[in-house]
């Protein structure tokens, strides 16, 4: 508990001095003011995260987080269990398709067992296992407020890790991903406690479900709710009755990010949920989140709503591990380069606009 | 004439059986079906333009068409438009946005004067100038019919040579982009040619008008479609009468890509009216035809739709050059890299659905 309690003491606002700094360097540049949209937020937000208008991306890195749901037992996925520990070693050979787009963008990935049920021993898994896998959400707790509080400083202390080894050339970029067999469920249960919206508005096929499956996983949602009756002002209590070990290890990867004033961009629905928990531990943790994507899934538009975020891709994607994150990675690397490299009106002797 | 119409002669339908081959082995793949969205639909067009399963990206190629508007002298623009001329020397030096994000994501930058005003003579920039700047569409047509041509068969030969200057590597990928005081104005004329919509649903600030400023520019689209009323299934007609001669030259752009079984990716609002023209002309090139970003300019939403075309960034740009095109390169490299690198469920040992 107590890493946690420092991690979120040491959350601190933006810089303003920086943004507005940022801001004006923005205007006088060659293009009309404000033309470039949210890439001029995102050179803006991340002034104001490095204390300086013109920060660089140095490392970018995507941290995985795998754990198992009890509630897979209801038969809410259309995939069996064991393929969260399947796809833990595909991670680990760079075979899935968060290995082959963190290439792609030159991330690395950082893959975590915080809970999969069964031994997973590879040189490329960090084994920090809190429990091999939740209790079934439809019939009880998750996890104890303590194995929420411990996945959430699993995240800490890798976040901190992986920021810590940043070198000279700018922020680390830190990206969240996840795998968890019937982790959808719990992200959806999360959310309706939080937004109070029907589940009915919320569920969605997740992986792949049919409308009948939908309907099944909508009644374990719903009975999760009736039997747990989380306290939705307490984000922790959320997280530890219907959660997940992966979503409660990137609550501490959010939270460790902004503490070190580092910028973290979201996945999807799963990694929204995370961000959703820390957010009521930390609000002021936001202004050091990017969502990346808006996903297929149904409630993830309302969560972003919830949190004020808005996502600079539109790709449908339903996979998580953090494919979208690390998709909108170079966008986030494109607005340091456009303050930084674009000539300003003086300098390529353009005119500025006739009425300003 | 004879140009444009080999060109279009040539353009094809896509290859279904590398469709159908693309879209087996992306089922095989470690991920639910479906689970990457539009990545997985980019991949399927890819194999159906270049003819195979797993096609690579080449070259990546903006080409950026300059020209001038008459209609700027009716205040239509918050910039004076000597700026059009300014900015095409500040992309020949390398210090516009489209300059920053092609080096950013690894693309050439090809800068064409097909009309703008006064002469800019600069060894980065080819000139090709059609005639310098259209008429004043307020008062009569932009330009002849064969003045519309000539510049469409400059973008035809443009585009060629730089599809041609391609390697074994893979499938070159082109983007559009433009830059032209007033351009707006003439796309919105075009579109609104097009669609039958009101005037007043499409206009938009562009570079920055206020409010009374979007009025006096729509007042001046209705005087423009009033007096020359072209013929709406006549698409060089909308485009001698209403258009811009760099919205020609990217018809052609659009035209010859697709005639080479070559992807060619939409910037904004003004990239959407050349390839709107395409269509008109050729419809089957929107199969070559890739959307790139969904622009703040309200009429790009109606123009995507009438395409059938879906937008990959939600990122509010109204810059152009090319700008939000550039961006959205990543993303289809992203998808040749997918397909290819993936591990399948048989190599990876992972369960593939319970319910398939």
């Amino acid at each position: 508990m107590q890493l946690l309690t420092e991690t979120i003491a040491k959350i601190a606002p933006l810089d303003w001095a920086a943004m507005e700094a940022a801001r004006r360097r923005l205007d006088e540049l060659t293009k009309p003011r404000g033309s470039l949209g949210l890439l001029e937020e995102i050179a803006v937000r991340l002034a104001g995260m490095a204390g300086e208008p013109m920060p660089a991306i140095g490392r970018k890195v995507v941290i995985l987080m795998a754990a198992d749901h009890g509630v897979a037992e209801e038969g809410v996925s259309a995939y069996p269990q064991e393929v969260t520990r399947q796809m833990l070693l595909n991670f680990a050979r760079g075979g899935a398709g968060i290995n082959v787009l963190a290439r792609h963008v030159g991330a690395e990935v950082v893959v975590v067992d915080i809970g999969v049920r069964g031994r997973v021993a590879h040189p490329a898994i960090l084994d920090r296992k809190v429990r091999e896998g939740t209790a079934n959400i439809a019939n009880g707790p998750a996890m104890t407020r303590e194995e929420a509080i411990a996945a959430i400083e699993v995240g800490i202390e890798i976040a901190r890790q992986t920021i810590g080894r940043n070198d000279s050339s700018g922020l680390a970029l830190l990206a969240t991903g996840e795998m968890g067999i019937g982790n959808t469920t719990a992200a959806t249960a999360v959310l309706a406690a939080f937004s109070g919206f029907p589940v009915a508005r919320l569920v969605g096929p997740g992986t792949g479900l049919d409308e009948e499956g939908v309907r099944q996983k909508a009644k374990v949602i719903r009975r999760a709710l009736e039997i747990n009756r989380p306290d939705p002002r307490d984000g922790l209590e959320v997280l530890a009755k219907l959660g997940g070990l992966e979503i409660a290890g990137l609550v501490g990867c959010v939270l460790a990010a902004a503490a070190a004033r580092t910028p973290v961009l979201l996945d999807g629905f799963i990694s929204g949920a995370a961000a959703l928990v820390a957010a009521r531990l930390a609000p002021q943790c936001l202004d050091y989140v990017f969502a990346s994507h808006l996903s297929a899934e149904p409630g993830h538009r309302v969560m972003l709503e919830m949190m004020g975020l808005r996502p600079l891709l539109a790709l449908d994607l339903r996979l998580g591990e953090g494919t979208g994150a690390v998709l909108a990675m170079p966008i986030i690397e494109a607005a340091t380069k456009i303050i930084k490299e674009m000539a300003t009106f003086t300098e390529a002797g353009v005119s500025g606009p006739a009425m300003s």
